[in-house]
């Protein structure tokens, strides 16, 4: 049987074997939430880097510049880390360099090893475990935590994903057992089961319940977005 | 309010700033619950070291050796890795030199900063809890795992520790938040609740399903235990 695993941050990507494993990156508020969002709203692409630099230097080359840190929009930047702000139809068509504090690094650390890496969150979650049923490779669910350690939102996420998948696949360490148990217990209102969580708390004092409601819900979008061979995310059929 | 976090393996240590903090180890299956019930028993010291090397070498200068890799007594140490073994009256007033897959590491990693180092079982969980309250320091609780991965088993130790103290601490991580939820879910049958965890299933192959219910229960052992200056760990008064 195909194995199922959670990798609780990007931390732990070192004891993980991705070599024929499809790496599900999940950074739930925000940036795999925007990510989705913004593909769903015909962005051309999304190039995930590490620094502000090649950010900036991409910037420069055309692209539209989306970085953030500490959740906030970098100075010199054009595009903050609002889902809302990837529906702006005058990024239609445009392709986008997006650097963040914990989501980009996930994919980068994924990157050498993977078969494949997808981005995923609430908003695609069924089309998301639907293409990972239709393979034949194990999945490990990377979360991108807050600075290193665990997040409960994005905990919630893999854990929802193994939900949609224990059937298919074997559980194949605690984190995922863990992560499946929580989901189950918070899904009827998640918005009130991250009423305790730290990045939560980071980000209502930045004014954006709008967001974190958004980015709660199931399945708003039939997408699977995922990374091609030039390092953009994109639409994968 | 003073602080309590959960660092869900000796991996994601070096996030945590530990200087005035007091650790608490946890490895139920097995190494601390070991720990916990040779003290209890008259054992004198038990010094964690991490390498098979001093082990032995403690062992060829008068200490007992209990060394254990992959979960198995490895061969020319006399100690193996069951709390029962512990209760030997043979070990009453001697000095035990011990190594372990996962639980020996996590003291060795806490070391250098941490205010003090216990080591924490379910069978003393409610007096470790009363010590706590008592002192002044934030605590991070340091879950052994496997093999660098979270584990249920010792996750659901740290959720109980943080339920004793969740009135005299601030909860400050998510992984703390996690963890209370996952134990306050499991607590009334520890047992089936850990039935699909990994660490478990490996145990069972060994046979050793006394160990695991023994490992369980609550509160059967009236001490606190504590690393001292000479790197023992010993009562703590």
């Amino acid at each position: 049987m195909r194995k199922i695993r959670v990798c609780s941050t990007p931390e732990l990507i070192h004891l993980y074997d991705l070599e024929k494993n499809i790496v599900v990156v999940t950074d739930i508020f925000r940036a795999t939430s925007c990510i989705v969002t913004g593909l769903a709203h015909h962005i051309t692409s999304i190039t995930p880097v590490a620094s502000l630099d090649e950010c900036k230097n991409l910037q420069d080359n055309g692209y539209v510049g989306a970085a953030e840190r500490d959740a906030k929009l970098v100075a010199g930047f054009s595009l903050d880390n609002s889902p809302f702000s990837y529906m702006n139809p005058d990024y239609k068509n445009k392709k986008i360099a997006m650097t963040t504090t914990n989501g980009t690094l996930s994919i980068a650390k994924s990157k050498p090893t993977a078969f494949q890496i997808l981005a995923g969150a609430f908003l695609n979650i069924s089309k998301t475990a639907a293409y990972l049923k239709s393979k034949a490779n194990d999945v490990v669910i990377v979360c991108a935590g807050w600075k290193g350690n665990p997040s409960l939102e994005d905990t919630l996420y893999a854990g929802g994903l193994v939900e949609l998948l224990k059937n298919d696949f074997e559980i194949a360490d605690d984190s995922a057992t863990m992560a499946l148990n929580l989901y189950n217990e918070g899904k009827h209102d998640l918005n009130s089961y991250l009423a305790h969580a730290s990045h939560l708390k980071r980000l209502q004092g930045l004014g954006i319940e709008k967001d974190i409601a958004f980015c709660l819900q199931h399945d708003i979008y039939d997408i699977i977005v995922g990374l091609n061979e030039n390092n953009e995310l994109v639409l994968v059929n």
